[in-house]
């Protein structure tokens, strides 16, 4: 299945493709908000359910999709048992952007750290760079007790580090970024706290940045709409940007998983939460039930997950 | 991150849970149809785009998802490279149930069948039986040319089946359900065609009985909105219906992947076709770079498919 033969350059312009995936970008962000609207009160209806179940979210997260596989460490785990609500919301909806969301976090009291809530916005901007686009945050602080910071420092170094950059020592190679960047090179992967997705902070694309690209970018759009030729600053230099925006990014991110993570949570975890729950109780059930017949081999054993959730539809 | 202390039943009524799902589903069909009304022209138009694009829906199933891993044989992918459009409808909108969809391969002139269109409908039924839903199909004939038959001949075993089912004769156990079954068994998946897609039926679900199950549904939610008890139909026994009438199905189905594959198509695929497209090109692009600088060992290549493209998101 190949088709070698004709590869070259794209035999449609780049301009129709662009016009095109622009047109369904907006049909997209116009569904989201109609979604947004439909589901609002919903949402709250299901947060006041489940405010019932204990260990819901924690259960849910055990059923989590790809993104979250070994995301959790065992003390992770439990502080997770203290997690007590979660809220996902399109903050800047409905007159903002749909893509901008923030998830609020509510704990009881635990041994770990003093906070209540932790609420951890990641915000839409586009860049004028490359035409590229990205989820940036600002790091939460999080009071941990004393001798309990799961992050082992990361995240109050992130902090210091953000800190600097507000206070225009962006470019200096101050003690503290030396000080993060070796702890991140010194974190075995399978040390690294769950816990340190809350200091995420994303490509530096400011705010200005982002309403000069949405400007150019409609600029763009009348152009095409009016048939006439648009600029096309796609190219190679371009990619080069992108990559050193990202690059410079994750120099000092400790944990540059937690925009996939967080859009993971925002589009298939929170929208799914109760069929994921009732998946993690049907499991439950079914490891004890094996548990109980292991030494029957008569038993056809089938395990629910192998059976593809499309495949039978619940009504 | 275990709960086990606390599982026993459900610490909330099954009713709430069942309404709160059924309230989300309801939206999401409302979001669904929405979604189709806007984007209806769009895909006209990328349509007419993307016929000027040799081999268009051919590199996008080269990086399609994992549902259609190892689903091309060899001889599948010659044929393939005759598939000149595809297109998916949700042919009961505006008025209908947005669940039922068909796909429409458009072919060239080719060495293996005679056929130019191949349509497949995929109709979304409920069960009156333990309240699951599936996708009903029709085996689609395929004109095969002679030897050229990809499947062996399983096609239209499945057609000559169905053609007993429809003469009343479900029951009987006849001559071509046993070379049915038999074929069916003797077939190594390594040399199942994907072509056999064409023949799914899915549950023996009738339009009555989906009628019927609606209706039923329906009387439910009125009582739930009335505060009224509703009667729980859905336990244990219900899961072995459940399962028989799948089972009972899968006897006499050679591609019992196919409506998981379907939904990804008309989920994933569809919406995503210019982007898997830009993907497949890009991955190209790389192989052939690759190619070239293969005995360089200074470069340090990087794999497109490595970064989550969820990472960086071209605007």
């Amino acid at each position: 299945m190949s088709a070698d033969e004709e590869k070259p350059s794209l035999p449609v312009s780049f301009e129709q493709l662009a016009e095109l995936e622009d047109d369904f970008e907006q049909v997209d962000l116009e569904v989201t908000r109609h979604q947004d609207k439909l589901t609002k009160d919903l949402y709250v209806k299901r947060e006041k359910i489940i405010a019932n179940i204990p260990h819901f979210w924690n259960s849910v997260f055990e059923v989590a999709p790809e993104e979250f596989e070994h995301a959790f460490k065992e003390t992770d785990g439990e502080l997770l048992l203290s997690l007590k609500s979660l809220f996902v919301s399109r903050f800047d909806l409905p007159n903002g952007d749909p893509r901008s969301f923030s998830i609020k976090w509510e704990f009881e009291e635990n041994e770990f750290f003093e906070d209540k809530v932790l609420e951890k916005k990641f915000i839409y901007r586009q860049s004028l760079k490359g035409d590229v686009s990205g989820l940036v945050s600002e790091a939460v602080k999080i009071n941990w007790k004393p001798g309990k910071d799961l992050t082992n420092g990361l995240t109050d170094l992130v902090l210091k580090v953000e800190a600097e950059e507000k206070a225009g020592k962006g470019d200096e190679e101050t003690e503290a970024k030396k000080e993060l960047k070796k702890k991140i090179e010194d974190t075995p992967l399978g040390d690294l706290s769950f816990f340190t997705w809350f200091a995420f902070r994303g490509p530096r694309i400011t705010e200005e940045e982002h309403k000069e690209a949405l400007k150019k970018e409609e600029e763009k759009r009348q152009l095409r709409k009016a048939g006439k030729p648009v600029e096309d600053d796609e190219m190679e230099e371009d990619d080069e940007d992108e990559d050193d925006l990202f690059d410079k990014a994750y120099e000092y991110e400790p944990y540059p998983a937690a925009d996939d993570q967080a859009l993971c949570i925002a589009e298939d975890i929170w929208p799914d939460a109760i069929k994921l729950y009732l998946q993690s109780q049907e499991d439950d059930m079914l490891s004890d039930f094996e548990d109980l017949e292991d030494d029957d081999e008569d038993e056809d054993m089938e395990d629910s997950k192998a059976e593809p959730a499309s495949k039978k539809r619940k009504a």
